[in-house]
């Protein structure tokens, strides 16, 4: 962001760092990341490349902007789940909350799953992208670890660190599987997928 | 495919088309699904856009003839496999060969995670897409059950159609979570990923 500047200037510039924000967004649904280039979302926040480039260098740093947003609002309602099993009810209406608006547009909560498909799909091409999702996996693990290690104490069980971050592997494969699944598949029946995973989730004490 | 001509004419379509798929993968390869037309796959194929679309009429039914060789391969590959154990240590040693061999090139076996995610994501916004890979969805299904029953089977627990159904549903949630976790996180310990998913189908009497 560009430096300098009292409380007015610094508040014009978020505005125009969430304009740039909103509008990559945008572009992002509508034409994919990977075909998503600087020169678009200028067009389409309606500014210069050239300003645009003051609030990011790259498409990297704009993903960076957006998927750091996700991951504090995917923090928060994490902190506010009780168990894992809570936490496939609550997945499984946000991807339908996410499918019934639009799904071209990221529903209540920046949950976008099309969006994390193709940037960990980028992060196999795109080293910059590469960057931006290794730096924020140790986050994810620990939000995950925190939520594995809180429903076994609530069942009564508590867990060592290694026992953890094992049973946080196989859950964030569960839920990570589960958005890929329910969005290649949308027709398929949900409470047999619901079912299925709640049964597992109890089978592994999770 | 056009049609009419002797064997030597089918012979010469059939290098054709297969020089037509060869050119569109190592296009979504570079640039990703979303961001490839026709025209850049017409390019890459040395060819008019006109002949190419004499054998495919659109993007969609390229990508329908390649995740069907695609799923033709995952069969015969799943066929060879005894247990939903033995499945895990071949998908990371398919990753990671994966990985190894570019990974801008589909591995032998044509597994291709990235395309993989990038077409789930893409079936959110393109019916085509969709209908494409809805089409598939029912054999991949049916593979993974036979996979499930076998498993059960061979550990002398045979299953009843709902439970077979059921834990069919975690196997696929665990296996496509673990391609996108060890994608998202390629540094992290593979023996952790590896040790974590076993014990979990152990549990789950996968």
């Amino acid at each position: 962001m560009p430096a300098g500047g009292g409380a007015k200037a610094r508040a014009r510039q978020e505005a125009q760092r969430e304009r740039i924000l909103e509008a990559a967004r945008a572009c992002f649904s509508e034409g994919g990341f990977h075909g998503t280039g600087m020169s678009a979302i200028a067009r389409a926040a309606g500014m210069s490349q050239g300003l645009i480039y003051r609030y990011f260098t790259n498409k990297a740093a704009i993903i960076r902007a957006i998927t750091d947003e996700q991951r504090e609002e995917r923090r928060e309602a994490l902190a506010g789940i009780a168990t894992c099993s809570e936490l496939v009810d609550k997945l499984l209406e946000k991807i339908d909350a996410w499918r019934e608006s639009g799904p071209r547009e990221p529903c209540e909560g920046g949950f976008d799953a099309a969006l994390f498909l193709e940037v960990s799909a980028e992060a196999t091409r795109d080293a910059d992208i590469a960057a931006v999702v290794t730096a924020q996996e140790p986050q994810i693990w620990t939000d995950f670890e925190d939520l594995v290690r809180r429903s076994a104490e609530a069942a009564g069980k508590p867990l060592d660190a290694a026992t953890v971050r094992r049973r946080t592997v196989v859950m964030r494969c569960l839920v990570d599987g589960l958005i890929l699944c329910y969005v290649r598949d949308p027709q398929q029946d949900r409470e047999v997928l619901r079912h299925s995973l709640q049964e597992a989730i109890t089978a592994l004490c999770l």
